[in-house]
């Protein structure tokens, strides 16, 4: 199995039975998501932003502003730290101490770098949005010289990473078993409405299919 | 209205008509999540982490293992970054450049200071608990004084923050309306799938209350 690099940094300490350091189990949590959260440094203090993402081969991207500070205080800053989390659900135990989660948690770090090239900007943007909605990029208008030339488009290579999960059954203490206290886990499902047609589109356009199969 | 302190750091630059500044929709943001992502320096590199918490006044409160990273890093470095994000649905535009999301995102500066009073570790505890699934505090074993004694509980008063929303249609170009593309909202839903029973439970024990409730 090919195994992602390890520094104090990412190494999980806690639970370390629940972590995974191998890239399939890592690129499989990362391409089971389209929001990220993203930190970096602003005047020496930690701050972090929710921002959409794609990941290809060992690249993550991200996209913004040309002014995007977040974006520019990464290039700057050489450095991201980048979240990808599911919640899967609840775990209620019959002890207050514990009660936890299941979830799918990958904490990513490398070196942001600029995607200059026209042609591989436009391609990470089809990624983005592709991962947000499957097929949708077919069906829009795509970004002419001038949108692709006022987005910033950046590319972090995975350097270091670590996964954590956990899924199944509540572990209580031994002697808690007995207690007449319902325990179990409670899953979260996450889906979409009914789409909301646009009060201005013209007539005759349906539903299309990148939102027919998401439904 | 209360108005949050404001700095360069939590100051909004892009989509400023997004921003909101006052209390009254910080703490509804906050009051609507029970999973943020916490960023915190190690070795000088920011590091995200995502943990429960709970609010409490102009307090948010976190909890971890006695030895856990993150919290000790808070503590030492005297600043946290919060950051708690729903994703409200897809804003689907006519052009791949304008397409967005519907969300409400919250992020959230202040000093991070450690619970020492037992009694007051117990009350965030069960905040913290509450806030996942309410009315599950009264249904379980309490934490006993050596549960408490290993956990170590947070508080970060709220000292800056910054909330930025979007609801409503996308907003393409005025020449791409007449394009024959259909654009929308795809709203996002989130629920809980039905609960499973820990297969240890002892015969008898029905669905509480808690559960029900969130159904």
């Amino acid at each position: 199995m090919d195994k992602i690099d390890q520094s104090a940094k990412s190494k999980i300490v806690r639970n370390p039975n629940r972590s995974h350091y191998d890239k399939a189990t890592l690129y499989k949590v990362l391409d089971a998501g389209f929001l990220c959260h993203v930190s970096y440094l602003f005047n020496g203090a930690p701050v972090i932003i929710p921002t959409a993402y794609a990941r290809v081969d060992n690249m993550i991207y991200l996209h913004g502003a040309l002014k995007n500070r977040m974006m520019i205080c990464l290039l700057e800053q050489g450095q991201a730290s980048i979240a990808v989390t599911h919640l899967d659900g609840m775990v209620l135990a019959r002890s207050a101490f514990h009660h936890s989660f299941n979830y799918r948690s990958a904490v990513v770090f490398g070196t942001p770098v600029k995607v200059e090239n026209a042609e591989e900007k436009e391609f990470v943007l089809k990624m983005i949005t592709e991962n947000i909605l499957p097929d949708r990029w077919q069906e829009v208008r795509p970004p002419s010289e001038k949108e692709l030339a006022t987005t910033l488009v950046i590319g972090i290579e995975i350097e270091e990473a670590s996964v954590k999960t956990r899924s199944g059954a509540p572990i209580d203490d031994d002697a808690d078993y007995d207690l007449p206290i319902w325990a179990g886990e409670l899953p979260l499902k996450q889906g979409y409405d009914q789409p909301i047609s646009d009060s201005r589109l013209s007539q005759g356009i349906v539903i299309p299919e990148s939102v027919k199969k998401s439904l």
